[in-house]
């Protein structure tokens, strides 16, 4: 059996389906392989299937016209990207780009569309998928429109700290360059938060490795703009 | 046959589903109402199902804890609303309050998901309505990081000439302070902006009409931030 298919099983997307759904989407699924930097789509391109990661990871960004870069999402194994236009009929509302040599499982639009009409399972993990999505984007509109942006860092770290399970420290997994432009800022000003939030005792920072050394006071910053500490 | 259920075969959502799949939608639909002002659900509070609107319109929004409010959707007639716990299992990622008079149809998650179970155009349907959501929020979140305010609004006035299906004249159909919200800024700055745009030969507002005078040079704001005009 190959490869890349061997993590159809895994991902999440796909979770609880039994073994002849899991071979009628490994049926469909076409191997695709990108090198680091390379664009996968651009927005504005026609949506002709969604991917799937079986290594690396993706940047999902906007681009503004005096090159200012956002991005949207970074997503890494097992994790669907690229799906709105499958639903939705159109193009794609962002850019993709690998930021490490990938691969990927890409699923044709017609025929995943065949597969779900007659897997309400997989309809129903797909709808859990983009329902996901949605509450992450309200979390990043609150965090661009509301927060300052050392309470928009607390609450990232905050957030990861959740995300990996563990309450005392965190691996940042991506660069300090595109945590800047996530949290909406440049990386010098990110540098001075992070050296303020240090200063203040509320994280040590050794690389990318991060302790939360007063995780209630970087709740309170999260949460009310201020630190308690 | 009840009044508010009526609105079942117009809604969207439902669009293309048998007669007898709407009498099936029509018997785990339940009827609630809202007066203007009043707090549907809360940030945080458990989904336990999710509405359309038969009538009037709602405002989901955020709220930081100095109290400023920003805006993620205005939804009308026909539209879907708090559907993001039905399918991602937790509590609403926002709020959600009646700004007129509103009748809803009020559809119980797990009755809803045993409905979608059983039927594959429904999950599409509904696949399709979050991933049009995810779109919207793609172009919000890029109006929010990338664009300046006058951009952010010129880009608000073409989508809804588009919307509206009307080249030449828009109705505003939410307040001035509610736009001033979604666009991340404060009424006054953005009576700034219209008085601004209306010197400059772009638009003309009569009370909640705007005529576009020039699209074009709307478009270019829009889309580079400046005005060919």
């Amino acid at each position: 059996m190959n490869k890349i298919l061997n993590i159809v099983p895994e991902i999440p997307l796909f979770n609880g389906l039994p073994e002849n759904q899991l071979d009628a989407i490994k049926e469909i699924a076409v191997e695709k392989q990108f090198n680091k930097g390379e664009i996968i789509f651009s927005e504005g391109d026609d949506g002709q299937g969604f991917f799937v990661i079986a290594e690396g990871r993706v940047k999902i960004y906007k681009v503004s016209t005096d090159g200012k870069e956002q991005i949207l999402h970074i997503f890494g194994r097992g994790q669907p990207f690229g799906e709105v236009p499958v639903f939705a009929g159109q193009k794609f509302p962002a850019n993709a780009q690998a930021i490490e040599n990938i691969k990927t499982l890409f699923f044709p639009r017609t025929a995943f569309i065949h597969l779900i009409s007659g897997n309400p399972s997989l309809a129903l993990n797909m709808l859990a998928v983009l329902s996901r999505k949605l509450r992450q984007f309200t979390v990043q509109i609150e965090n661009l429109s509301l927060k300052e942006i050392p309470a928009r860092l607390a609450s990232y770290l905050v957030y990861l700290a959740d995300q990996q399970e563990n309450e005392e420290s965190i691996e940042l997994t991506i660069s300090k360059g595109q945590l800047a432009s996530i949290l909406g800022t440049i990386p010098e000003t990110l540098s001075r938060i992070f050296a303020k939030l240090s200063g203040q005792g509320l994280i040590r920072v050794d690389g990318r490795k991060i302790t939360l050394l007063d995780r209630n006071s970087l709740e309170d910053l999260a949460q009310y703009g201020k630190e308690t500490g």
